[in-house]
């Protein structure tokens, strides 16, 4: 396959007749991908990417991974059962005692599983619904910057003001609280007390509060541990459901398994998708502690919920949790991204960057409007997909694959560094 | 194979320490599946199973159809990209060229394609979203007995109360008025434009209406092509935005690939979900008509919106509609679907039958409450899955794979005669 | 005093330089009032008008009533408790023993009496969330064409797509159901009854049913009592609470004190307002059965609960239903406008009229648009103060004070005779 | 008239067999007032009370004003209009004048008059539905602690958790932020700002911001003019519509006519109920900057907003604005209070007291959970009204109509004192 240098237009008119003006990365990324190996894509054209998005996350164990694509084909080539609604099937049994003994038991976790349909947002939509169930209690607290989802029950917790006005109608039931670091002069968890404990806010006692540890989607913006604990404190003494939206922090993106293993916090509910699905598919699950699972038969259902090819390759995707070398390895990686990042932004004062986040799942902010996708531009076009984050997209993210060596590693990151000088002169023309 | 007479007791201890209580399914056929082809299922003990619920609509081909299959292990063979968020790729392309080539151009029919995430609550909350945006109005009617969905948008146009229920919050911006032969005292049409017409009826000017031409949760209630005739011309005449959902009777399921060509109508925007996916893979799209198409990019997003495994099933189901051959064998076996059930009415005139439906979307009511409930598990003991509809679990429905041969259907019909039979006896005992 | 005929030019300056836009009665009938006694009012030229208007039902019993008068003077000259918040005065202690003996004790009543605030927004108000609390339900149906008032809760409750509006957010929890005789072709019983018991129709089992007897603002749209008795009967079968808003068609509009007395129904709550403060002054009572009032103390107030003018005025006015004359003499008069009306209407085929209503509370409507408005002001013009109801404006209204006398009434009928010819004459030019 | 000193056990009982559970004050204060004057009350059995109530703030002028009562006697013996809608009348054709002559043009305000029905909630409903429809948006912010009525429209800007579960359904369309020194560590303005111009902060642009300047039920809390300037700027950079809700804290209550006088400040618009109606009647209105007044004629309505009586004594109360001679005494006897408070507080530390707010709206907290109630408790006893405040009814107000003389003051506060050690004697039994 040949290199990105050489620019030959991609004819994308197909995309343009037919398909909704909603499509978004086909414009950031203006060709047809072909396949895919690893951290690596290629177009139509053989040109080749790094892949430094790696499917908002869906991709830890990055593309076509061969040790799940050989059980995907085994389980294709013998007619295993593919679809399944919820009933049971050998797969999702696996799948089940898998999870069990790779992730909860080791971990001294004791949740019910619950597959909630096929996406984040089921996930999300889930949990809210069985906290408002188990509580009795409608309002949910969520924070600013957050990002559970598109659908009404998930986009009424999501911070972002474009994705909520596409909603069409008002979204209720949520309160948004400042999250960590919000602001130097405002103490989030002070207030986040105060108003439950004073009956005059105007917040009344919510069924839960849901966040995310590192908030993908909002900008990289990262929550403390001793934040996080107070958080879960806080939850318990007014016996609040306290709900982490993993989906995207989750399945080692930030080292550990669980991105709030750090702070030693135990969630009442945990929401996972992205990454659990192995390879991509779509495939998304529920944890919940087992006191809470008070679930009429049916009450949340969906077609999609028996999806056995990601019972299939989540399930493979496990073994790499079976020992913390996988963790490691992330943590190390991640703290080259750091250096480099900073290092970047210690070269460019001017920019007024901030470099966040935690294993590999960072990012590096500008102050200037429109620099961080000036950024993103010009690493396509030197072969790296980039995305950026936050309500002004204003973060440049690095979230390689986990499994990325450090070759490509090496390489994403030296294109990342042109890419911010080439932004720079562009912006200075 | 062996049979399916012997009762072998099946191990579901997994499940039922490590699945949440809100399973379903696996409590109406307890065992275990493993295999699948075609109309045919097989539990981990061998026993064969003929599948007259085609995983709720999902698997209109039949399971793990060999042509799509072939297609799905070369894609991963090849290392073709298998999760592209909503990138350009090569299987995006050649689904969306297909899908203009053999479903809409020899139907005349113009829609841009929205990839709105995988599953039927996508598209519907899509849809909701977009025509609230077009019109700048709020409330979207839907009918009694409709299902469009779990997530909070979707829900709140759907009619079960138990479902409702769950959402554990108040389910806004919907009015649900009377589907087609809804009471014999009630002209449900009159009553829609009398409301729409009456500056005093405290129903406001809806964004769309939203309807099935088929309810098939709700009971197998079948809307007269007069009526959607009329329901269409009512939207014209308000300028209301005309949904169909088509996630279950669309795909062939009632004999033409939309269920609304029969009638004529021109919806605004049409969901699919369930069997576009080709393989029971998680797909949906949302059909727009190109003036509507007014999103702004990444107004509505998802990560699993590029489900290339999906692509390329649904790409190869495409090939079952080069010609209407399917269509008339649908209809063939529908008709004889519907002379076998009225035939079993007329033999039990004391159950209080009703007999519904269009294509291989049927079903039989049954006044006795739970009646339907133990045909359908006399049906799983005898080797026939099937499942009830209806808000009060009142019909059986018989949903085979539409690729059934006439052995499949006969044989099924067979099961099910003999399993009114037993469940009668006992009742009666 | 002079007669009405001159037309003199009033000056309105002062209200159009500093009134809000948001004026209407004072458009309609663009003069300066200065003095008024029974059923008649005087403007600053000294020109008469009969009052046909009463109030909008507030002076059931004549402006300025002579018995109730006096009381009211007597009581500010011996500076008696004014204005009391919610404690106790010998002012509500007198009016709650009179109420007490004059009105629920002869009819075997047994409601408590709660004291919501002035205003019939405040009634229905506290009906409903008292309905709320005590069912811990939250949906409330109430009927096409009802109007309840202007606050939000009210406002919900409430048909007229005008006033809706002006909310300026989504009414929620409220269904609206086809009110008595809404069209030919739609049973509204079969349908309210349909939509409680099926389980899909996406209605929620409802807190409460509020309704009118005679609906005034909606266009005098009269309940038969044997829809009201059977949605009496649904209420009872569901468990549902009874909500019957008195605060126009109470207070012997429609001949006996409750308008619902002909249809011996027993509400769980009655809404009163308008007429029961005697004298035009702002009060509103709720009336409660004593196993719903289930209130905390303070859970609902206001600052004027204890407005003691008006306790006092309310206590005289009672004083007029010790005897069932002013019943008779309201149903007497009833039928003599209804005669007038059903003359008029015959005379006037080509007008498509419709008589309605009840005692003295009757209508006219016009099929031509702006006809009834046209009327009322030929009406004006010749000294007859009349206002239209309906959605449209529709209907023109006969609501005089209840103690009108037979020349008043006589001659009032007679103006509206003309005006209705003077209309039709404008209309041909 | 006797002294209060001797206990006679005043009969209940009517009350208690017929008057709703949700009475309150008459539970604080069980006895049965008779007469009234100024700032005294009399029981039916001679007992004299001084009030520092002052009917919640809607007896500025204090009971039965002599100079208004005879107006009121006057207007009613010459058979002038009482009840009018909103017809124009005389009587409120000089109120209208009049607020223009002493209120509106000595202060350079340019306000349309709106007469929204007699209640503070009126007012309030309608300030905020003219906000949302002049902004076309929907989201109201309001304060921590706030108060502004009981309709749903009210309660949904309402801070107090009991008032607000009245509601019996779910509160929209209102964001709750911390008011003026809601907490040392959180600077409530940054935070305000900051949600406004944070893209992903969850809380949508508001139609309007609502408050008091000093919240009379939250707790005598006052905001400091420096944050009422700012709070108006932030308004003003957001095109976001400031409403000063002065039911309470304006008509003199502070000092000024207005509260915000002090505070340089110009709303949007300004709610006026309570003391607007002189003598303790039922009345409000809602002034209205005039490029706002963008309402439909009778877009919102209601019966009882042509209170005649109401505006013959508002116009006559208007006399006390004349000069500022009033506003200097109103100051004169605040800092009298204050120092009593102040002088009271430092005698007792161990109560943890905390004296606020302005003018003679004046207020002394108490930590001990019970104790302010116990304090009033014994206040009445010893003959003196008043009443505590705060969502925890920590606070003890002191709010004498702004007539009463320094005699009574005295007396009051002398009694007050009392009260406080009673109180503590009773809690260290």
């Amino acid at each position: 396959m040949t290199s990105t240098t050489e620019k030959t237009v991609t004819d994308m008119s197909v995309f343009e007749a037919l398909e909704s003006e909603v499509r978004s990365y086909c414009r950031s990324f203006p060709t047809i991908f072909d396949k895919a190996r690893g951290y690596k894509l290629w177009d139509t054209q053989g040109r080749e990417f790094i892949d430094f998005f790696a499917g908002a996350g869906a991709l830890n164990y990055g593309h076509n991974n061969s040790r799940i694509k050989s059980k995907l084909i085994d389980y294709l080539t013998d007619d295993h059962v593919v679809h399944s609604l919820d009933m049971a099937t050998v797969a999702k049994e696996s799948f089940l005692k898998r999870f069990q003994d790779v992730i909860l038991s080791p971990r001294g976790m004791d949740y019910k599983v619950m597959f909630p349909g096929p996406t984040g947002a089921n996930t999300v939509e889930s949990a809210l619904k069985l906290a408002r169930k188990v509580t009795g209690r409608q309002t949910v607290i969520s924070f600013t910057k957050a990002f559970h989802g598109m659908t009404l029950g998930a986009l009424a917790v999501t911070g972002n003001a474009f994705k909520r006005k596409g909603a069409g109608v008002p979204l209720h039931h949520a309160v948004s609280m400042p999250y960590d670091q919000y602001h130097e002069n405002v103490d989030s968890l002070t207030l986040l007390e105060r108003y439950l404990e004073d009956d005059g806010s105007g917040v009344d006692l919510p069924a839960a509060i849901i966040l995310e540890t590192v908030q993908g989607e909002g900008g990289i913006n990262v929550a403390g541990s001793e934040w996080l604990k107070q958080v879960e404190q806080i939850c318990r003494r007014w016996d609040i459901l306290l709900i982490v939206d993993d989906v995207q922090a989750g399945c080692g993106r930030t080292g550990p398994f669980f991105s709030f293993e750090e702070a030693g916090i135990q969630p009442d509910m945990v929401c996972l998708s992205k990454s659990i699905g192995g390879y991509g598919l779509p495939f998304a699950i529920t944890l919940i502690k087992p006191e809470l699972d008070q679930w009429a038969p049916g009450e949340h259902n969906g077609t999609f919920r028996g999806h056995n090819l990601a019972f299939v390759a989540a399930t493979e995707a496990l073994s790499y949790w079976e020992t913390d070398e996988l963790t490691q390895d992330i943590l190390r990686k991640g703290e080259k991204v750091r250096l480099a990042l900073e290092e970047m932004a210690a070269k460019h004062p001017e920019l007024q960057t901030d470099v966040r986040g935690r294993g590999l799942m960072q990012g590096i902010s500008f102050a200037s409007e429109g620099f961080a996708d000036r950024v993103c531009q010009a690493a396509f076009q030197r072969g790296l997909i980039m995305e950026t984050s936050g309500p002004d997209s204003e973060v440049a993210k690095v979230m390689p694959p986990l499994t990325i060596d450090d070759e490509g590693l090496d390489k994403g990151l030296s294109i990342l560094e042109e890419s911010i000088q080439a932004a720079k002169q562009s912006s200075t023309q």
